[in-house]
């Protein structure tokens, strides 16, 4: 198969108020035949060239009105067109561009990169198959600087951890969703609802809290409230690259260090994934 | 000269309220004698490791009231403590942690990573000199859709560049001030000043903008909105890191693009600086 | 299921000769049960530090004469030692130290590092499974100047490449390849013939090259030889991330560019991918 | 003042070999008068996209005999054609190429990238100045596994070092040298010979090594030996990054290490720099 990277910016205007999408599209495409690769004969494939011209004119024709609508366009539009295509996956990232404010006042024209979580989307068909649509938001980094332990794990003589109850919790986010056959939905709105979700299920409670005893806990938190609170998601899967602090010993330097400074541990690096699905489907 | 680099985080509680700092810390040292150097002879050398320590000791003993006041710290103490340093430089960054809300409600103790510019702060000192202190902002990440061009610039046999009434603004931004010899400034606020005069100067009034006739320009504008509005920043430098977007030619794919669809030009990558200070001081 | 990342260097002596291996290991486990996901219940859960310290126990125990070996290893300590682990997965990759060679002469600890192409393995295994080895060669980045083309695809109204007959062929090749049920294998001599196969079919013979028709005759030209060449193989995957290079052109400016002045496009970054096994297997 | 970046390949053909050279070229410029920031009067500015062109030209027009000689050539066009330029810097960074061989037997069109040092210069003049050319080498990555140490530092409460005799000396350099006012110098040969010292002076004899004291007393051999070897520099600049490894310690494992395992320490990064030059200039 190929794929490739288009980078482009889509602006449009209502009176003199001025949107823009930055995204970038990755198309993957397979065709019926693998006689490109065998005899070198070029006739079905479509030049890397070609597509980023479909991409850039769908986004001129149909504009963006959510990444999930655009991805669902360009699959749309290579099924339709080419019969040598085999199967599709359009992949749409977005730059977070945010509307600059002033005392409150939103501009008309200006606009500041604020990439706290960068939403995706895919959508992929095989032919003569459904269209499955994923949403996702990724390098989400989050922190809870109490509330998390780690204890009660297996041992045996490979073990130096000690048992901590009182832990900070620091990661990077991965999370992606599928909608599965999905129609009409507002898919700005629902990912606006699964982004709150996942911060909840994370933070717990604004007053208090709640105590998470492990990333895998943690991370099938974040699952249930999205599956509980979204009925349009199928499955989700969530992937959490954990970094770790620890707190400084500082009894040779004749100090008593009470959790106030810690240092990163770049190694191991850790990483937990897991995903979740409605029934009784469980794949950790 | 050494140089080390010591990440950290700094947690502190107000009663059930955490709060968090986590800085990247960059200490220099220059030492009064190059016999490390010429002869191999340690005895003055401090190693890394130690600066270590003593960057972690203070964040422990002070804290960290502003970056600004850390950086002090960090230089006062080498300085007073090791004959052997001839000059002294701290920087100190900040990983843009903000407190997560829920439905307006402040966390009590989570956060998210908000990337929209990173402050950071010099400190240097030589010997028998004035501690001077420098703030700045980084990877501020700006966009203008319009009121922007670039005309009546010099033309020979090598031009090849139309001019362009309404293009597309599109910068990362690098500003770094001097507050000269500082005392009992309120470095948090002022910061926050400074920022918000960087994106009105860059943006102009929220209802039309205001029409930039080059990148040159717009950081000057900046430069005087600053200087004006703040009176204890002595001198301001500017860099700006362009991003070109070109508006896609789609006449051989048989339709009027109105600046409708553009794409990034990865090159020429431009780049504008400009250091401003007060008085009739320039230096271009 | 979890993973870490450890980086560690292994250095072994013959007499005064010294010897150095630096490696990245990434560990993938799956457990039997997911109840630290589902109960918070941590009791089979083996942390990253348990299977970092497990990893330099191995390294000092066994050294590590092949990648391949070590990734062996590490598998075969965690189905053996841990009954409640389902599947593990053990990546191994290098850093790329060459000893340094002083007017022919080898130096007894001296080394550079020579990134021409990153060596990595992977060894998995699922309960009750056989134990499978991978290998490969990442971020190898070669060149064509000549002798390459693109001609006869497929056309339509989207199409604006222009064929060509003599372009430049440069990219990124990642090859990962399959040793199926590997046993007593020279992993390190049988590493080495592949990448010479790969170079070879990639450059064609010296005095005058062979032609390419395009990415993907090159990726199938590339496995095939491999596949008749190394007998060890089963499987060869090669993805090609290519670099397109444009001529520019200097009409406007008064001179003929006869292929002499190209610039590197960053959009669309093209990208081929193929996997090829010995029988009928065919998976594009 | 602007700068801007332009990569391209710049192929020529000697009978039916091919020979290429990938650069990367930064050009500063800075004009006599800062109307263009102050006033937004783009009479006198010359775009990056002119920049660009005469760049492209006079590689088309030059060749790139040596990175040095294109660099003088840019300052020079610069210099000569625009009275408004008070001040030019080219920078130029090479890919780097080398020429694929098989069974000793060198391709005439296929090359693979061997990013073990690269090599790059910069040439600078003022109005009525004189043109001063700098060349280097960056991102070289050296180890010894041997001969090395750190002793005799100083010390006070706040140390926690251990004095090593035997440690792990890893880093990676960055070497900068000025030939003045070069006349008809063969800068690829020169280059290659400094190159050659760095390497001799970090190993030492290919039998033994020589040990080191310090990373200050290794940068600073290095030093001497291109000064007293090479008399066309007059000046060079050592930066030295070092990577600190820690022996694991695995006694609470049961184990002995004997210097055989170790793990890189991320924290402090420390790096060392000096520029020594001729007769008695010293800047630490």
């Amino acid at each position: 198969y190929g794929k490739n990277t288009i980078k482009f910016l889509r602006l449009h205007k209502e009176g003199k108020k001025q949107f823009v999408k930055e995204v970038e599209v990755c198309a993957h495409l397979r065709l019926t035949s693998p006689q490109e690769y065998l005899e070198g004969n070029n006739s079905l494939v479509i030049p890397t060239d070609t597509i980023k011209n479909i991409v850039l004119v769908l986004a001129k024709k149909n504009g963006i009105s959510s990444l999930e609508q655009f991805a669902i366009d360009i699959c749309n539009h290579f099924m339709t067109t080419f019969c040598q295509v085999a199967y599709v996956k359009a992949y749409v990232q977005e730059v977070p561009w945010q509307r600059l404010h002033e005392d409150g006042i939103p501009h008309i024209h200006s606009f500041i990169c604020v990439p706290d979580g960068i939403r995706f989307c895919e959508a992929e068909q095989c032919r003569n198959g459904p269209l499955i649509v994923f949403a996702g938001i990724k390098d989400l980094k989050l922190m809870k600087t109490t509330q998390s332990g780690f204890e009660g794990f297996y041992k045996n003589e490979h073990t130096t951890l000690p048992e901590r109850h009182d832990r900070i919790l620091c990661g990077e986010f991965f999370c992606k969703w599928s909608y599965g056959e999905c129609k009409d939905f507002d898919f700005n709105c629902i990912w606006k609802k699964i982004r709150e979700c996942i911060l909840e299920a994370f933070a717990g409670p604004p007053d208090c809290g709640e105590y998470s005893p492990s990333y895998q806990k943690t991370v099938n938190c974040i699952q249930m409230l999205v599956l509980s609170r979204v009925p349009q998601v199928q499955v989700i899967e969530v992937v959490l690259n954990n970094t770790f602090y620890n707190v400084v010993d500082m009894k040779n330097l004749g100090l008593t260090n009470d959790k106030e400074v810690l240092v990163p541990v770049e190694t191991p690096y850790g990483s937990c994934a897991c995903t979740l699905g409605r029934k009784t489907f469980f794949e950790a």
